[in-house]
């Protein structure tokens, strides 16, 4: 979120008349635990790089985690790893004293330079006789008795449960008063500004939201790339051109860019002073690179994507659930999505991701089989605005798809389509991606034995799957024999129908060259129509 | 491994005479990219903690990652992070002066309260005219040219493509005798040891790898908790005995020990300067905790175990992962397995998990529905030894279920059995964990309609679905319509039948009591039962 304000301030700077059309500052409260899971060091440090000042964290130090003391598991000196990370840290040895905290806000908000942590020293469940500073007051509530003795040791009145005194409520009121003022203030200045400055106030208004232009989808698959290659580099091409279209559209990668191809050439980095531009470098930290998606989306200002290899989703899988549950329409570009990397072997090999990420609900997952395809991914992600998507690419080149199918038209938009056939086929061969040429050259010499066979595409199985059963069936009618493949697990492409056999690989890969590892495990247009034949036969 | 490696240490202390038994030291080299990794950061930490002084860790800081320089996003002090963990750090400003990293390695040998870091600043590629200092000499090779100048920058020989200098040869010669010497001397005194010492020694022996007690399933399965109860709190009991039967069994939780129930009673907890114990303290830190447990088994004389809340799977996937590809018998405990934990609401309420874990190859996932299924995944789970098995455990309590089955008996071992029914049924409900008492109550009211059902549990659909296809069709046999209960992602479950009705949840949960979320999502015997019959009148 400090992050997405400096980007935004960036691009609305203050007026010749002093006017700042942009202040944010972001506060957070982190507790003991927060501060040992890795994701926050990951942030943290990315904070400090590009000096986020307008961030302030109140680290709530209270030595006290779900099983105990922080002398189990942490002890180190926290202060001393934020002011590594090239933080501001005060550490104020009283949390309760209201003045001293107040001082080091104070201090905090002054800093112009470095994001700041605050250390509040405190005791948890401060003036609960018997669970004051103890795990016990951590994870469930005092209970009535406790809740009652702490309000006698605090001084408080027992009644009522919950009492708001005149002078808090007097207080809030005042500060409630005080920011209505310098809103209103805000506004007026803003009036102002959008009157001296009519193309600034344009440019805020077309950026106001995640929403973006309405065609998005249509612009780009009227230039979708053609040809063969790789997914990769198709949708970075797809991705410099919605770039060109969607100023809100910012993002970059785990240190993979060269990798991913997700580099704007005609945009520069994001760094420590210069927030102008649309390249982010989140380091090799994915986790960090989803929470800091989200963040952004919460801002609600920018629509920021994040690419790294597929099988580093499991990195950043928290995030993107999150996401998913927040309805935040991030985009995820993930390459590198099969054994056919080739030569870094079965680490880097994701067999079970494809449907690993399927499995979260509201993440739409789009595995593209070419240039159009990658066009189609793209324009979808972007007019997606309840959920995330991520979109799957090849590392290697793949052939560009012959759509030569008859009949009545079916619609790639929905998350499947018929690419060969005429809807009238003996079987039907369903496949994702690099895997959908196998399936039109095997429909091809299936052809030859005199055997009908349709071609589906299906870039994204959960838009399909909510298509209304109608549809579905023309493409995927019941009772015709069903084949699909993709290269990863079979199990769950079960989904889709009765009487199938699903081509895929149930295995860790291997360290080979693409083609070798296409011959060893089945991936030939030859390989995968002999089983599909051997299969066909036995049926009948 | 330094972990373990101070563990043995302490379980086979330096004998009388002075002989140390166990004497490991573990050194590493890491990239800036290592230590971008949150990961790398929550193992530095509780190292640091636990005053692990036989790690050596050489930082190679090359500054130079796949994106470029790390002025684009890792610019912090990496030294002083380390001493805010209590690590021993030093500096090497050439990282190519072999006596000045000799001198620090000797220092850092020497250091013997705390871990040791010594920051090697080095050129990447160095001597590479072209590629030396940037990021092209990092993700490719040098290639021909590049390859042939370098040499020719360095003095070296073009020929041969590989080339060991006498010199070199003669010094590594030099370097493995007197290894040879050392060993022998400490074989010596290991012998002399066993002898001195036969109860440790056989201790030594009956510890010595990862293989435990022949018979521990059934030594679990026999004293296995009857009685209803929330499967966490069974399963808590079999740990318990489990570890007075295997003395290699180590483990804890990622700070949730009262939650998860897997801290041994009768066992110490590891802290600095203390390694005799059992119980580890994680901290908040899940994938070191996953990274820990493998070390420990590439050490290679623990069976550790790691324990945290289902939905925190997904921060440690990636180690997950690394276990099932390394063939590593980790073993997680996964309690609050389902959206039934309640009030902590769809943050905290995994849906999607138990597949996703299901997706990786080789990795088990036990899911109990009471005290005998607990016993029986501990069992198996300590058995197995060619990968890493999870076990998917309830928060709320569940009825014992009660077995009924007639005919042939089913294994339980296989994966799937039967608990109700006799094999000749109208309709098959097949189910995991806490859902299986609802099969068997629904099984009870379909009695009602004169309608037969076999109720089969599915506490490990890996094992299960490796067993032939004569056992499985025992149980589900085909052409009987199957109905599938699992409170989480439906689809996959199709993988089990054609004719099939699955149970599940295909959203993300909500936070109110468990009864209230049963009733409200259909998990009553009643909605259950009424689902079964609609579906079943629906097919006539």
């Amino acid at each position: 979120m400090a992050l997405a304000a400096r980007m935004l301030a960036a691009r609305f700077p203050p007026s010749d008349d002093g006017f700042r059309v942009v202040r944010h500052r972001v506060f957070a409260i982190a507790s003991d635990g927060d501060l040992m899971e890795g994701v926050s060091g990951e942030a943290s440090s990315l904070a400090g790089h590009l000096g986020l000042s307008d961030l302030v964290v109140l680290y709530d130090d209270n030595r006290i985690t779900i099983e105990g003391s922080t002398d189990l598991a942490f002890s180190e000196d926290v202060c001393r790893r934020y002011e590594s990370y090239g933080w501001h840290v005060q550490s104020v040895e009283r949390g309760d004293d209201v003045d001293a905290v107040a001082r080091a806000l104070d201090a905090a908000v002054a800093e112009t330079e470095r994001p700041s942590l605050i250390r509040c020293r405190t005791r948890i469940a401060d003036g609960a006789p018997t669970k004051q500073g103890t795990a016990e007051a951590h994870g469930s509530p005092l209970g009535e008795e406790e809740a009652r003795a702490t309000k006698q040791a605090l001084g408080w009145p027992l009644e009522p449960a919950f009492l708001v005194p005149g002078d808090v409520r007097q207080h809030f009121q005042a500060a409630a008063g005080r920011g209505a003022g310098e809103r209103r203030a805000w506004e007026d200045g803003f009036a102002r500004w959008r009157q001296r400055n009519p193309d600034k106030a344009r440019e805020w208004d077309e950026t106001h939201s995640r929403r973006v232009m309405r065609d998005i989808s249509e612009s780009l698959l009227r230039h979708a790339p053609d040809g063969p290659g790789a997914t990769r580099a198709h949708a970075g091409k797809v991705l410099e051109r919605a770039a060109e279209l969607v100023p809100q559209l910012v993002g970059g990668s785990a240190d993979l860019a060269p990798s991913t191809l997700t580099l704007l050439a005609r945009s520069s980095s994001v760094s420590r002073g210069r927030f102008e531009g649309r390249n982010l470098h989140f380091g090799v930290r994915e986790h960090a690179m989803g929470g800091i998606l989200n963040g952004m989306l919460y801002h609600g200002r920018f629509r920021p994507y994040g690419a790294t290899f597929l099988v580093f989703s499991d990195y950043m899988r928290p995030s993107i659930r999150l996401a998913a549950l927040s309805g935040l329409p991030a985009i995820y570009v993930f390459t590198h999505d099969s054994i056919f990397l080739g030569e870094d072997g079965p680490t880097h090999e994701p067999i079970e991701h494809a449907f690993a990420l399927r499995l979260i609900p509201n993440l739409w997952v789009y595995r593209p089989a070419d240039g159009f395809e990658c066009a189609l991914a793209w324009g979808q992600a972007l007019e997606r605005l309840a959920g995330p998507t991520a979109i799957l690419l090849t590392r290697q080149k793949v052939p560009a798809i012959e759509r030569t199918a008859t009949g009545e038209l079916a619609d790639p938009r929905r998350g499947g389509y018929r690419v060969a056939g005429d809807g009238r086929a003996d079987v039907v061969l369903a496949a994702t991606g690099s895997e959908l040429h196998l399936a039109v050259a095997a429909g091809r010499q299936l052809a030859g034995d005199g055997r009908r066979a349709d071609v589906v595409s299906i870039p994204c199985l959960e838009r399909f799957l909510v298509e209304d059963e109608a549809y579905r069936e023309r493409l995927i009618p019941p009772g015709v024999p069903l084949v699909t493949i993709e290269a990863g697990r079979t199990a769950p492409w079960s989904v889709l129908g009765r009487d199938a056999l699903h081509i895929g690989i149930d295995r860790f890969g291997a360290s080979a060259p693409a083609e070798v590892l296409a011959g060893e495990l089945g991936f030939t247009p030859e390989k995968v129509t002999a089983r599909i034949r051997e299969w066909l036969d036995r049926r009948r």
